[in-house]
């Protein structure tokens, strides 16, 4: 066996023969610690108290809040600097451009926030009127994993529709993890939106999906074919207003629709569009 | 764009007018965190060991036993407190009565936990004899996720139970974010329970499960209807002793009941009642 | 209701009496903390960055390099003893051949990292080519829970080829409680393997998986006779070389073999060998 | 020897025994630490950057301060209203009149917080003009020990004229911990004070302080009887303005008066006053 | 200038070559954080809240009691050991019978704490009643430096009395740093002594001190010889009940005894016995 | 009184209004909390164990080594390149060449360290021939507050001899408050140096002091004038080689020498040279 000096050496060696994942050199690379932590900040600007026990009054409330936003912004608009930058690095893109366009984004975030608050407001009353065994608005903002999916998708979806590469998908992957429900940052997701259970949904990043969809778990929406080449296609399926989905369903392909108003069984296996109002089940034996 | 005080007015703004997903002015609501420290308090009393490297003799286990069993009491009475408080804000229910109900409620709690380490020991005994991969009741205890879940679920069913609001399901979600498997607190489960790799299960809030019940990842146990006027209703299926069901499999509705005996197959569906001793499996192209 | 002191010595009754569920006289028993933290360790000696904002030059990496492995060995030697003195507890082996063993196997994990992250290079590498939504190298690293899981696994597998106890399974439930992706330390799993999303994945203890794998989620590969007794035999599938199998396919048996270049379609119940090239869809309706 | 339980009861006896010095049954006691907490945020508020790295721009100084404000003044008016509810234990005031007294005190220190400031500017111009080998006015706030003595007294000394009990005290033996230096929370002091080195420094509860007094290490400014029943009699100097003490002179007694402009030498005892302009030098051999 | 390889290289080497003060193979050496934590332990079961906000009721306060006694009779008995290991490690003494040794003592010091606590309890009394400017027990117990150097000098001395080496100086030097006040934990101090201020105090190894003795600040009772061949000599003075010594005094020499119920005046130099009753005071010009 | 908003705005008033002692705007000063954390890392290089627990064998003690002079060099350069740039700010010299400067004295620093443990070593030695109550030279290192005071000088004045600002003086502030030792870290001070009890010692800037000197508690070494215009004189007193001064002793004036073997008793006042073998005591009544 090799000695411990030896090993070392040999692992020195493998960091700079194995192009590609060795970040040893990366200064710029996005810390994921760090975009995290300003994530948890931006869900407890959105639901004051989500994460820790807050006691505040209104005078205090203001302070809490810009310190808040404060500290959002100097760490979201650093990372996301880091993410612009590496991805960026061999244009001719100055790092002071990024800094610039970082920090207006993660401001534009910031200004965004009443809307977004709007949009989970409606999801979290789908979720109270769509399970009965919901008994409170709260007990849905602060135990469904389905809102916090929801609340994490529409942040990182507005970073992606803005451009900003890496930290979307940082995002996306955390909630997943927490979650066992996968959304692609890219994908559009309109009001009244409901995940109930949630574990192993997957959203495609080129899903466009309605008003008031309820959706199970184990749900997929997803593409037919995985060719690299189409990856500017539009690859995933589209689902209209009122839509439901039970569990286990599987919905692929770009140009699928499924029409307003319908309901898909649960583990049916879709590939073609269903006219509005259809009702899609399994025969079982 | 607005200046970063105009952006922080128009949070506040927000958190003003939608109501029902503002907690900044509610004291009283329970903090997830503290439930969440005192249920892995709960696993540590249950299974000493279970959480931290603990290295006690017979002298020192009464005294850690005591201090955490005080530890329990204090905090949980107050998380539970505060959950009555706030979901009968509206009645005349008084807080101190809150705080006596609480208080008498986990005790009794702590009085049931040798019950509980009872029912815990042959669900444990269940997965040793019921996977081939298990190597020793310790391997079971230590890293089987279904194992982790059903202790959750047989103290936040026993909370449920009682009458204790929210509590008990800040429990379920938390487990069900670390394994994947999500048991409602209202299910009935017997003992012998084993829920083998378990990411995606789903058991419904007024299932009925048996004695000697084998369940495989992504089987849901769920409602046919989800209408909310029927969330008193007996939603989910009953499950009789002995079964075993494969992954995948999903049965649904109030009145299924999947007699004594019987056998599932994977990814099967099914909604309606299956005799004792059925065997039910999809037939596959 | 009993009182606190006659609570508390219930408990402890229930300790003596309830055999095999009582961690607290174990002090041999290996910590999960510890294990875990070594774990992380060594993702971070396979990708340094990948935990932490690391932000070594040339010189330092040496050093932080040297150190790191320092701590692991000692750490994670001291866990497996625990483990191989506990798993041997009724045999004559002696707690220092124990360690001896143990030490020696740590080293030659330490060794063989340089072989792991070229492995792990081509299951970057497949995740980047087979995912139309895959932007770059690092995206892959820093975001896939499949890379992790398959990291995780290839240490895992490592160890238990070795002859540990208890810590590849150890190892193996903290990313699936992560990833929601369950391997068993015992599968066998060759180059430029990609799991796509990968919620609900389960590979069982006998699998052996070829290279330019491609599964996605709630792919079950799994056994057909749960049989204790059968526990030293083949149970779970073979795949073979460039096979994709798609979401929710469930794969059963010690003697199905998936042929070279097979395609198994989503939610497909498979039990029977394909040859090679197969095609193998459901029908839906 | 007594067993382990033995001696616990043997402890626990001790509490119920020893009347006085058992806090056990004491909720309303301050805690020494949550006061320090709040002192160290008062001093931050004072000389932002005094305590942690902070790096605020404009904007966020705002919110930082307000922030910081709010927090001051729920802990502080928290542990204060403990320390009067405890002192007023066996009188009939209210522990809601304490909780009103306890916020309009801290309120009211946090509106003095600019005067202090105004004075601990005139200290730190005395120090940077009194110590040849002090290089800017940065160096005197950072690293001087008698500066922080001075910042620590101003604010106990206002809120031990407000009347707070128990708070002031532990503010200053907190602060005779870090420095060795020793004012009681009584004595008042006028501006530009210096307190050169400052280990062994005593300052009695009654002294009066002039402008622009320099002391050095070891003074003592005491009492000359501490008779209990004196309590509220003037027992230590008084010090007129432009008066320097070198290191280790001791003055004692309550109508001992050095006048303006005079200079004490090292190690001189004094117990009667000196007239304006003296000049008092032990003689040595 | 030498490159980073060989400036560690240089440091090495130094460790190699200096004898004598390093510790990178020393193992066996009792680490002085864990000496401090268990002393922190102990003031804490001597005044239960001294450290920490406690919030115990009488049920409760057992389980505390007995988890605290627990955790320090581990700690302290391990530290104990290494320090009997590490100054014995040239004879014949075995590590076990150094851990018997460690046991025996540090329970014999639990079971001395209630009588520890019984002269604490005097020393508090003294404090009251000899500090005009004390206003109630517990502001002595929680402020009063000088009581907490003789609660760790009493801990201390049973220890180095009991043959104990190192842990009792790591412990008085603890104090000493964070008072200013130096008491060898050879000395021995009867009840009711109070310390006033206290900075510069040092009292060394052969002191006596009877009851009822008071000391101020900057007070020296040390040796007139320094000559290491007279260590085991008494080299330091003998202070006779209801002495009191005013501030900066220095009393020299282990056959100089001050008698009953003198007064040492501040700054006196003396190296001669007093007799009983004496009043000795500088002359001042 | 105020509202919270007009006294945070007072508040930033005072900010802007008082200059010199705000430090909001400054990012270039260096952090106190930094420059310790090297001070302790450097403590640990000198004596490894010396601030924790390290069990380090031969092979990894390099790796440590080197491990911790990477983190010492890359956190001290960051704050001496901040404390040149802050002292420098008003003149024309560049940012990058502070870089330079600092990086290249912190390696000469590190450079220095086997010459700086070489000298610490002949301290310890003194100081356990000095002291009879010192058994071993492991105590002397881990519980003399003397030694632990001028470790740090020795660090504090290589720094100041190579014209780095603040950060000496941040260093001798930080262990002035832990000891009550207040060495200016101009003072230069020979081998052999030893410091018993030393609360209260003070050596002033441009002190010399030769090999094998003793010094007492309260021994002050300082200056007669203080006036400002002096500081670029010498000020303090020089001590040649084999000279004791014993407690309380202050020796003042830059012209003031005490020649070689003198003895210079407890509480003297010494403004004028002493001879070679001088003795000089105070004649006390």
């Amino acid at each position: 066996m090799k000695n411990l000096d030896e090993m070392v050496d040999a692992l020195l060696r493998s960091y700079d023969e194995q192009g590609g994942i060795n970040f040893s050199e990366v200064n710029s690379f996005p810390n994921r610690q760090s975009v995290i932590c300003a994530l948890k900040d931006l869900q407890s600007l959105i639901f004051p108290g989500f994460n820790t026990a807050e006691d505040l009054e209104r005078d205090g409330l203001r302070y809490a809040t810009g310190e808040r936003v404060n500290r959002i912004v100097a760490i979201l608009t650093g990372e996301t600097q880091k993410a612009m930058i590496y991805t960026l690095r061999d244009t001719k893109v100055k790092s002071s451009a990024c800094f610039g366009l970082a920090e207006k984004t993660v401001l534009s975030l910031i200004e965004e926030l009443p809307e977004i608050r709007r949009k989970l407001h409606t999801d979290a009353l789908a979720a109270l009127n769509g399970d009965p065994a919901a008994r409170s608005m709260e007990e849905v903002i602060l135990s469904y994993p389905g809102l916090e999916a929801i609340l994490v998708h529409r942040i990182a979806h507005f970073l992606q529709k803005n451009g900003i590469p890496l930290i979307p998908r940082i995002m996306s992957e955390y909630v997943h993890g927490k979650t066992g429900i996968d959304i692609h940052p890219g994908a559009e997701i309109d009001e009244y939106f409901f995940i109930d259970h949630g574990t192993g949904v997957v959203i495609g990043e080129t899903c466009i999906i309605g008003r008031n969809v309820k959706i199970y778990q184990g749900v997929t929406l997803g593409a037919v074919s995985v060719k690299k080449e189409f990856h500017d296609h539009k690859r995933h399926p589209t689902i209209e207003d009122e839509v439901t989905i039970y569990a286990g369903a599987t919905i692929l392909g770009g140009s699928t629709t499924v029409g307003k108003g319908s309901i898909i069984g649960g583990n049916v296996w879709l590939t073609e569009s269903a006219a509005p109002g259809s009702r899609i089940y399994n025969t079982h034996g």
